[in-house]
């Protein structure tokens, strides 16, 4: 339906590496998935240290896989040397992050020079059934002069 | 300006007992802050392990505590034997969460019998100077009949 | 994808009722379209007194149809007597709504037995071309006994 | 507190300029209220032809309003020679829009080179009571190398 062919042909391999400096995603043990032009998934399998009252993993998680996901979906079309943040993204939650994982999918909706919009998604996967927990969308900003890496 | 009466004179300490569940807060690192009527706060230390790809707090993890703090916002205007989830939640990250530590703040804008809605804030300390990284504001529902501990 | 059963026959009937009770929307010129479970379309022929200062359709034009095409879709599955509330919705803008009439389509993602959260969409038709101009979401809450006509 | 300094000496003009501009905001009766740095409102007289299915103020001419004196109170702070767009907007609706005249206000939270995001409420006056019946926020792009004015 969507059919971006990103500029840099190393975009893969650029997401890998951010994604190895986002520290936070050792922390919770998520992983990435997918890469694609457009499209990255992030899989979390369940831990117990990850929850909220109820035993389910927390809607906060559950965000930051998303937010993730489509911070890296939206970098797979900028160009080399760019950097991405997220201007502001939400979530609706629902039904509960039940399940052995979680896949988070984000998808780009809209690429502009400046701005892209992706949708997100997050799935609970419990032995064959598929829940989606999580659905929302995302406003990312491209930073041409910015590099990926810490400062100093 | 909002001067909102619990119904539960035990709130607080329902809050309490309800953040302690949320495994996830301990991994983070997160603490409850104030707990007032309408209004919660949660402190989030800076750590290593918590960090995106340019070496602040990771936006998702910026919602983790705006998330919660909004929840039991909510949480201390609802009655005894009740329970809280998020419905949706939407953050604008306004500066990069770049500080010694983060204080995420919560208020209550409209308690209804079935939803409230909450205002949600977080500051990053670094310092003497207090920006404000993240701002938002979530849903939320009253689960009348529903324990606010795990199933089983 | 999404097959939703309607617990109210009279689904479409009770929908064209209510729009027609919308007097916002012949002030505007929009017209109901597609009326199906769980999804409803609003077209909106453009008109010189819809514009915002480019001379556009307004945002809040294309938010309004957005809001009632949603508003509908969760109505389709709703139970007779009942009546429908926008809680809180959202819209990315994602190109000028420019074009000789615009269709908003909602569809329903979850429906709840209190809350339905829907997609919004609105495209822009200009000859043969179809441009996606917003993007949103939107949560609705069903009143079990509140009628939907206006009190007293 | 926000105390904001525009670059433009003449900006009310020009926001005056803009909204006339606007045509809807005739067709619905809308009235630019203040204009200062970083904070606009607009009025709104109810009308018959402006209502939902209950006899309220639509939801989306809520957000239409709402989303004008948010785009204005950015355009406020923006360069002469500038253009705004919104880039989203969301609203949480907190009561019914039922009163003799709405005011939407909207402040600026943050003035970047490039986005601006902006909180927004709408009011409901009816006799001697205020009663706040929407609450939310955007994020606004300020296009440096686009007139104001219709192309063409």
């Amino acid at each position: 339906m969507n059919a971006f062919t990103p500029s840099d042909p190393n975009y893969a391999q650029r997401i890998r590496d951010s994604f190895a400096r986002q520290k936070v995603m050792a922390l919770i043990g998520a992983r990435l998935g997918e890469i694609a032009p457009g499209r990255v998934t992030i899989e979390l399998p369940f831990r117990d240290d990850l929850v909220q009252q109820h035993g389910y993993v927390h809607a906060g998680i559950v965000g930051t896989i998303a937010d993730s996901a489509g911070g890296y979906a939206a970098y797979t079309l900028m160009p080399a040397g760019s950097s991405v943040l997220s201007v502001e993204y939400r979530v609706h939650l629902l039904a509960p992050a039940d399940g052995e994982h979680l896949v988070a999918s984000a998808r780009v909706v809209r690429a502009g020079r400046t701005l892209t919009v992706c949708e997100l998604e997050v799935e609970a996967l419990k032995g064959s059934a598929r829940t989606r927990c999580a659905w929302g969308s995302q406003t990312l900003i491209c930073l041409r002069d910015r590099s990926d890496m810490p400062a100093g």
